[in-house]
């Protein structure tokens, strides 16, 4: 037997029987995300192909292998005259005993040069018609260090080791809050050379932006429309029966609707709550326990694949009428597939998994609790 | 020197210096594209990083080595059988002589059965609240095999051998279009395993829809504003002075003034079409010449990458008021980078080049002519 060339490539990362199996025999069926306005195919027989090209490695393998401190790594404590400046650190009073440390990215894709900022001005092309938008890249690219150590991955700290980062992040959303001209933070981490980390130790990135990302928009719009038709906030009004994976006192994992990728995995909070930032420490070390469980099950169910999370906000200057509607969350990816021509074309993705199936296999996974 | 972890991994293909000094310093600037209402923000200090990760191969070393008749694949001539069934082959009375075939997909993303079809009705959950829809995945998804030798690529046809491929995907665009449920088709392609493809023997695909796709439904609207505002169509008004590559009688081939991804190239008709499927011969032989020049300088100039391909035309059911401003184009990427968190999140990319250094830069590529 044999197979065409895919949409998507699925499954390159090694996977167990019992992942495999999740590819059961259903029909194709084409799904909504009411949360994004989003279109996905969930289409089981995508995953039975085979290939003639050579499968992608996991995330250990493709990164450095010695785990202890590197004299190479920035990142690592001792090293820290190596890196751009910092913004602050946490414990705020630490020494070398810092836990978390925030600092410029040495190679930003913004610009936090004023002069930048001053030049943002309309562009027109020299016949003024074709419609040719540019703005100055002002804004900030920072890096969160999440652990001293360089072996120390997040999913590897305490509850309220992963709080501290958690913590880390709202208090630099707190400072970009204050400049005028940023309208959005994304904060993300890339785990893995596949899921576009270019550094081994465990970071994750904030970038603060002068614009509202299009993703950001249209999620702010759909969750409006809901809001209209229904009275009720779509992500609080979010199904949790048979697509529940875990909860915890303030929040539930879930594996969405109208999942984009295999295995995707969202963390919602429990409470209304419109932006990331307003989180406290209490629900962080609740959040960071659930974390930690989620990226675990991860690990151990599609054996340690690169990943990306990405914290879903709202804009910083959303008007108090918008609060009703809009909601935080996070979204974690396990990078299983390649994008292809289809979804570069369509925006449409193509995911092998059910999301209620992904979600009985993840609810079951066992999770050994010696930390 | 060190760098931190990316929002996009930047040429992890081996690339030559001069595509490396592209990437010269500018300042960072957000641009937006008027075709796709699209922000991207062009950032060369991305390409300066270092990784501690491997890079990756380029398109061919991941690929099966053997360059003949491969006896295992089925897109090779003498192994029909071993394939879908045939909707049709190029020429239509051809035996073993064919020049291209389209078959269908054996695992196919969507369902051609009309039973999925006529179950295609709203679904709710049970508390009916949630927003969510789903429709039944009827659709059709086949694979154009572009040649009957294994070891023959896409630009290593002849114009006229290329225009018999884009024929094939117009002649199977109008059976597709003749189909009531059917509303848009993407044709694209994946060339090497990180690009999507699971098989190495040349070839592209054609997904049917009942549903227009988010992109597609995006640009819609964005033409339709530019018209508005304008009176012009968008795209028969895009500029050409540092943005031209190359051009023929019916076509110029640009880099697009907000490029999503290093080395992003559009070809587009110079004669205003809504649909791709209006092609005729004379145009398609015309077509297959700049096509073919262009994947050839991309891969002289970037090593052979892998890549994808995707033509985006308009929705099949577009009013006839729709006309003046709906403008068909192919968009043809080259996979440098990886994306990472922030792109996932935002929907908006960081490109290292400035469209106008890759415009120059492929403009001077020389393409040996002796075929």
């Amino acid at each position: 037997m044999w197979s065409e060339d895919s949409a998507l490539t699925v499954f390159n990362t090694p996977v167990n029987e019992r992942t495999k199996m999740a590819t059961a025999n259903r029909n194709p069926e084409i799904r909504k995300d009411a949360v994004n306005n989003r279109l996905v195919i969930l289409s089981p027989a995508r995953s039975r192909r085979p290939s003639d090209f050579k499968s992608k490695s996991q995330a250990k393998s493709d990164s450095n292998p010695s785990s202890n401190a590197q004299p190479q790594c920035p990142f690592c404590a001792g090293n820290e005259h190596q890196c751009a400046p910092e913004i602050f650190r946490m414990p705020a009073d630490s020494t070398s005993d810092w836990k978390v440390r925030v600092i410029e990215n040495l190679y930003p894709a913004l610009s936090r040069d004023s002069q930048v900022k001053s030049d943002n001005e309309e562009y027109c092309h020299a016949n003024g018609t074709a419609g040719e938008v540019s703005l100055g890249g002002f804004g900030f690219h920072d890096v969160i260090i999440e652990s001293p150590v360089h072996s120390v991955h997040l999913p590897d700290l305490s509850p309220s080791g992963i709080a501290v980062v958690l913590l880390a992040y709202k208090k630099r959303i707190e400072q970009l809050c204050a400049i005028d001209s940023i309208n959005y933070v994304q904060v993300f981490k890339n785990h893995g050379a596949s899921a576009g980390a270019s550094m081994s130790h465990s970071h994750s990135q904030i970038l603060a932006l002068p614009i509202i990302p299009s993703i950001a928009s249209t999620r702010l719009n759909s969750m409006k429309e809901h809001y209209n038709q229904t009275g009720k906030c779509v992500i609080c009004n979010i199904h949790t029966d048979k697509f529940l994976i875990d909860e915890s006192t303030h929040f539930v994992s879930i594996s969405p609707f109208a999942s984009t990728f295999p295995f995707e995995t969202w963390i919602v909070p429990r409470y209304h709550s419109s932006h990331y930032h307003e989180l406290d420490e209490d629900k962080a070390i609740d959040l960071g326990g659930l974390l930690k469980l989620t990226l675990q099950k991860l690990s151990i169910q599609l054996n340690d694949p690169p990943y990306n999370f990405m914290i879903h906000t709202s804009p910083l200057k959303v008007a108090a009428s918008q609060f009703p509607y809009t909601h935080w969350y996070i979204q974690i990816v396990p990078q299983l597939s390649t994008i292809g021509g289809f979804e570069m074309g369509t925006g449409c993705y193509i995911n092998p998994v059910f999301p209620e199936d992904a979600a009985k296999i993840l609810r079951e996974v066992e999770v050994s609790t010696t930390e």
